[in-house]
């Protein structure tokens, strides 16, 4: 995995938006050092600075893309004291600040297997900018990644359990309820909730059974097409994660809810 | 063509957006199959389930990317009993939901030539989900296609003619007259129309002439820097397609239309 | 530099757009000549015909992706009189539109060193549509040069002088004020203006000092995070160019200042 040929390509997620050079400036860095390295653009439209988000998007592309290096620099800390960290799960390797953006993602893979913090300079790109750590700092050593440096060549190794963590999203089960947190809306409107297949299973209702969703009454089905239009269903996504959409409508916009909402999911008796 | 290297790389299209990782799941999907394939991505931000602007896009696109494996998801009826199918137009495959979504293309790279439906589970990513068969099964069979998979090995064959096809665009012609109905409004504003050459040559207007367009009059231009600012030109653009344009402004709020509109185009004896 | 090889890639900066099917159709052109070519996509976000922005955006990514074949279309001229040249700056190529799009960058690269016009139409993708030149004229020619053909087989020589320029960017500087065009606002809302290291020198304020920003007061720091919470500091950029940010908060929303603008930033003695 550590020799050249081991990985896919680089992916890179950022929330650097798609109307700067930012993003170009990176590839370049990282061309500069991998010639040949395939870059797939996870996305760089993650909301300013929101760190949550960046992570809830990067570990769910991070299955699909491994075995990868992954670039992810979302970092309202940048210039502060926040550590730089490199860091290997599954097959992959993350370049990123030390700020929670790669652990959920990483879980995923496995668990972090092994840390380390990016001390040694004379691998940056220099002057090292006090605000383009992306460029500098990162993207150079996700490219020597790529090309076969060894992890453990890239900085001082670092306990894995010294790594920042996100506080986690709400999740509570009771008898016959579940609260989950909203982690997000796509673009169709579609809830994600955190909460998976074991919560359903938990509520006792069949396919086709309903539950009740905040005030609403929802179907439980297979995907949004289940229900007639303007019905709301409770379905298990793409990533095995529950969610609630509306056909041919918006979820949030008709159940009034938004990222970092809980929603409580309770099962019915009778179709409310 | 269906050797190795035939294809110029796989070409994307979807209603996915760019703010969630859906596009790179995909791209993860084909380079797990396909790891040297070139992804060029068409346009993600088809507005969500529009098949028609899908369509008009595919078709733009399509005779400058040929020979290319078309890999093109814009989906409402997915997880319904809609086909999911891969077919062969000129030098090109087209991979996607028979909702009409590729025929236009199809047509402009002359016509399909064979067509399968996929049926064949075992050259899916499982387990299937119910919401995502961009990843799942689009994917991995455009993939197949790239490296050299013959179409009929992805399905089983069937009629050109059972391919679901969408309503085509409003086009009528009188003796000073053409109706036309709006396919595309450009990031310009510029109003694209479903008439061409013929249409224009029947109403036998020199260029530098005048006609009718709705309520406003316009000039027969070569493009919008033809007339004086805030003046109208109707022209032929790029895409051989009858484009209606307002120098330095937005035609579409000039002339108060939108996609599905039908507008009149009418040969002036008099400049208005 | 002008054998196949010698250049990373074609790097593409346009207004046209992620919506519709143009930057596409541009790979397209640009694959079916140089089919091996990697394509980086600086921005196709430039507000559209805002020649000045694109100028502004190029001369940001070239450093950093030199060598390269820059193609760079931003274009309200198109069809007009205005030429379509190709130009040698350092290690790379640009082409595109002689409308000054590509002069800073080239100035950042170390100056037009051989320029030419693109006069020779065997080379041109044909019929050359009178609103498309990216497709149809400076795709071709970058893919050609990318490939290997010398810079004066596509054009013939023209004096470097006669290159259309931009107007410069305000910057004037007296005994204790400096007066700088804002060149750009980023998507944080930072404000980028015409002034670098040596008018923070002339102002002869300490790092952690204080300067009058137009109507409010700022700190001299490192980066946004120099300072507290809501307040304003004035910092170099990544980019070696004063910028003007307020940590957590939209400096262009507090300090009413928008592209084109002109700010005094003056040595405060005492911390107004």
């Amino acid at each position: 995995m550590s020799a050249f040929g081991g990985f896919r390509g680089i992916a890179f997620l950022t929330d650097y938006g798609l109307e700067d050079a930012f993003v170009a400036v990176c590839h370049g860095a990282l061309l500069g050092i991998a010639p040949r390295a395939r870059v797939v653009d996870i996305s760089h439209l993650v909301a300013p600075q929101d760190v949550r988000r960046g992570a809830h998007l990067l570990a769910s592309a991070a299955p699909y893309l491994t075995p990868m290096v992954f670039l992810a620099v979302v970092d309202p800390g940048v210039g502060s004291e926040r550590r730089a960290v490199a860091l290997r799960a599954g097959e992959s390797v993350f370049v990123g600040p030390d700020n929670g953006l790669m652990m959920e993602a990483a879980d995923r893979l496995g668990g972090v297997a092994k840390a380390v913090v990016l001390d040694r300079p004379e691998l940056f790109r220099h002057p090292v900018s006090a605000t383009f750590h992306g460029r500098d700092v990162f993207a150079p050593i996700a490219a020597r990644l790529f090309i076969g440096t060894p992890l453990t060549d890239v900085g001082s190794t670092v306990d894995a359990g010294s790594l920042r963590r996100l506080q986690p999203p709400v999740s509570r089960r009771g008898e016959d309820w579940v609260d989950a947190e909203v982690v997000h809306v796509d673009r169709f409107g579609n809830l994600v909730i955190h909460a998976g297949a074991d919560d359903l299973k938990a509520l006792a209702v069949e396919r086709g059974g309903r539950v009740r969703v905040g005030e609403v009454v929802a179907v439980v089905g297979r995907q949004f097409a289940s229900v007639a239009s303007g019905e709301v269903v409770l379905y298990l996504d793409s990533d095995d994660l529950l969610s609630i959409a509306v056909n041919q409508g918006r979820a949030d916009e008709i159940l009034h809810l938004g990222v970092g909402d809980v929603v409580r999911v309770t099962a019915c008796a009778s179709p409310g």
